[in-house]
């Protein structure tokens, strides 16, 4: 079991919220899915922190905007003149809620006449309930609407199950033929010669098991949202405040750290990871131990770092 | 004369051309004359920068735009957002390019329905010829055109001269009445009840001569504004390429480390100081020696240095 397992990764390239730091960038997190990079997020300065993390920006193919606020939007035109300037020629899909086209079309008329060497292809999002937005041979992307001032939605990236090994041995003792060998990853069982039937389960092992990852910012506490991120491997929420500004984080539709593991709880996710820390905080250790004493699985995300999203092999679900 | 200097200081916030370098930041300087702050082109990430070298946003109440590149722009919304959260009522002036409010006034609608709780008060710049743009009683601030690919001006910031303080011991000698003071600091002689007659420059000592500096990026080398930087203290100019790029330089409009330093020699000024470095220069000294052939006195800027704009003391113009 020790293979090559393919990445399923997530680089962490802002970690702050909306009022500028000196140290930390706005948010945007970049998923590594078996070489698709997923970008989610584009708060001011993405590009720098891509370059500085070696994200190379023509890997890029889909963005994912969670909501409109400028914390996690403001990147956004430089990534994209960037990639005029770089030339690019792949579509570039940016699933977002809708006013975002209106937003970047009329800086794009506004600095290029729109005439970019590529296309852009909005996917609105679906602020009433979850939607798959994203599917492909190894991974699938759902929406889900999470409770914010403005139309603001989750993210949650599944795995897909790689198809099982076949056993050398058991290929071997039952000698089994090339043409049954596709159908027996695929789930099925082997009839032998002598007509005895061997399950599946005894002729095969499972490669890995499909990891997931969520993403929730900026929220309040709802529960609404918590079966949408049932049981994922690692579960990335906002906790913008710690306890002692309980009432700023309801009044502003934020989440305290308690709330962020109260949900990792809920939802009996893997592990938590925590950030968008208000400026206010010079030490984010408070609102970490917060969360840590609901949910002790949690850490708070640092910029630069890369988290291999696992399971634990050979446990299946 | 150790006396006390007010300021005349500028803080290089960003050094970098478009493309984006994983240490470096596009253009971006604040100039602090006597407690007022310029802001000069504002890339992205300049209200990171300002917070990381400690430039107070609700001290800027004058920015200053040389074109509308992106890597000279992107950073003035996420500012302005900033300036909007911390509840800034302060009138804000911007001199640029007409076109500037547009895109500007699209994103605040877009983002705040316009409903800002402060001014912005535009000023076009004159692409033709130099021209006033500010005054009060410390500084006043020319634009000038520049040569690049879009309408681009340079700045140019001359502090006031300080009346000169009266010598003490004259004052004593000759008996010089209050009434009289104010007008001999002004440039008057002073006559003694013997009839007298003791010249002005007897009487009185320079605080400090008037300082200059002068911003002029993006351009190529183009001997039509240098009459505008003539003899400034300091001449920041972009050098964006070494001389194995001439002929980019000349097609994209931009200048080399020489050009920039031809531009210094001719127009006779104290010291060079260059950026705008492309990102192809893992090393940006080839610029810079091949600028210090020419003119000797050039520095390469430096993000987050702090440079003091000075003029030889007791020297007069």
């Amino acid at each position: 079991m020790s293979a090559y397992v393919m990445p399923f990764q997530l680089t962490i390239l802002g970690t702050s919220s909306a009022l500028p730091t000196s140290n930390r960038y706005p948010t945007a997190q970049v998923l590594n899915v078996s070489g698709r990079f997923f970008l989610i997020d584009c708060g001011e300065g993405t590009q720098t922190q891509m370059r500085k993390y070696k994200i190379g920006f023509s890997k890029i193919n889909h963005i994912f905007i969670s909501h409109l606020h400028g914390d996690h939007i403001f990147g956004l035109i430089g990534l994209l003149s960037t990639m005029v300037l770089y030339g690019r020629i792949n579509d570039l899909h940016i699933y977002s809620y809708s006013e975002l086209q209106k937003y970047l079309s009329v800086q794009l008329q506004f600095l290029y006449a729109n005439e970019i060497p590529f296309n852009i292809i909005y996917h609105p999002l679906n602020f009433k309930k979850e939607q798959k937005i994203f599917e492909d041979m190894k991974v699938t992307v759902y929406s889900f609407p999470l409770s914010h001032r403005v139309p603001t939605c989750g993210f949650r990236f599944e795995e897909k199950p790689a198809l099982p090994n076949l056993i050398p041995e058991k290929i071997v003792e039952y000698q089994i033929p090339i043409r049954d060998r596709q159908r027996i990853k695929e789930g099925g069982d082997f009839i032998t010669s002598d007509n005895i039937h061997i399950p599946h389960e005894e002729l095969t092992v499972n490669k890995h098991p499909a990891r997931s990852f969520a993403f929730c910012s900026d929220t309040r506490y709802d529960e609404s949202y918590i079966e949408s991120v049932r049981k994922v491997d690692i579960l990335y929420h906002e906790a913008t405040f710690a306890n002692d500004n309980n009432e700023l984080a309801q009044t502003t539709f934020h989440s305290t750290g308690a709330d962020a593991a109260k949900v990792a709880l809920k939802a009996q996710v893997g592990k938590l990871i925590i950030g968008h820390f208000s400026a206010r905080y010079k030490d984010h250790n408070i609102i970490l131990k917060e969360a840590q004493a609901v949910f002790p699985e949690t850490r708070a995300i640092i910029e630069g770092e890369v988290i291999n999203i696992e399971k634990p092999l050979l446990i299946s679900d």
